[in-house]
């Protein structure tokens, strides 16, 4: 098997692995087995642990460089949804790293750092998007409500730390239960909505997941 | 020193000293040196940091099964103000307990029971003054608001999850920046108060904190 190839497949089966049964319980000794690979083989790929939840993180990183960049051009509700649906299935897919992110950037400072840089792209990113969504007259912040800014905090804060709540209040982690947290920043965001905006997406609402 | 007293003041310097350097630096040997006892003392008071932590957590619970009973009682958005900065200051007295509330209840299954069952009566307390507020005609469901519940499930996410998010933002843990979350809060929960309620709420603000 060539060398790219072992480690996209090592990559692979640690998120599977993660993702059952949590980093903790999963030792490197264990995805070499998985892998079918010797032990050397693996060390040769990824020294330690968090090497591979590094590259892991790189995926991450890629999928959102490379899908997520012009949002900001198709500033509709109709768009809007597939972000969010995009957004769910990257924190199912990586459920492992979402669950604890909180310790797993604690644990190293380098990954941290990775993440922090690819987390104020992504804020700047849903800064223009949500900047289009306005000029095009497609939200709006009425008189008496949250300031928009306060709704982006809440957002990103339910979406960092939905699945650990999930997980402390023994809530099954499954696509429904990740789905309930999008669902509660949706009807916030709602709120915003302009009639215009209810009216462009009721036209293209038939071809709307 | 007798034996209550020497047990008390080891659980005030342990939540001094996990409140500045967190659970996982701090000994149970260096809580005896701290308290200038000898460890074989402090053994026979709490056998391991679990117990040292879970008698906190009776402290925190007996704090809240005295002073939040009767909030249903008085709802008015002044006693509201009031709920609000007791839970931050618990947030803030015990803020070792809630920067790693998800790891704490993760590795003591135990303290987990007590906390969720802890956590059950305040669910219902909150309801109960909900729904006295409600009664009162001092809050109310306007069209298209977001649905009560899903605004008190924010409110708990946001309250239990805003230590971690503060971490994991490298911004500094402070009575000011603990304050920004329930500020959040209140931000939303603004959104459903009649003008009966800002009235009487007029009427009485010279009083208020």
């Amino acid at each position: 098997m060539a060398s790219k190839e072992t480690q996209s497949r090592i990559i692979s089966r640690s998120i599977e692995l993660y993702n059952q049964h949590g980093t903790r319980n999963i030792s490197t000794n264990r995805i070499a087995d998985e892998c079918a690979i010797s032990r050397g083989n693996l060390h040769y790929h990824f020294r330690t642990k968090e090497e591979i939840i590094q590259a892991i993180f790189s995926q991450i990183d890629k999928e959102m460089e490379e899908g997520w960049h012009d949002d900001y051009l198709h500033p509709t509700i109709e768009h809007m949804h597939l972000m969010f649906s995009r957004s769910m299935k990257m924190i199912w897919d990586y459920r492992f790293f979402y669950r604890k992110l909180t310790t797993l950037l604690h644990n190293d400072p380098h990954l941290k750092i990775r993440f922090m840089d690819n987390r104020r792209k992504r804020v700047k990113e849903i800064a223009a998007f949500f900047e289009a969504m306005l000029d095009a007259g497609m939200i709006e912040v009425k008189k008496g409500q949250v300031e928009f800014d306060s709704f982006i905090l809440i957002s990103w804060l339910i979406s960092d730390q939905w699945l650990p709540y999930l997980d402390m209040n023994d809530i099954e982690l499954n696509e429904e239960s990740v789905k309930k947290g999008f669902d509660l920043i949706f009807q916030i965001l709602e709120l915003y909505f302009t009639v215009k905006a209810e009216q462009v997406n009721a036209t293209t609402a038939t071809g709307q997941s």
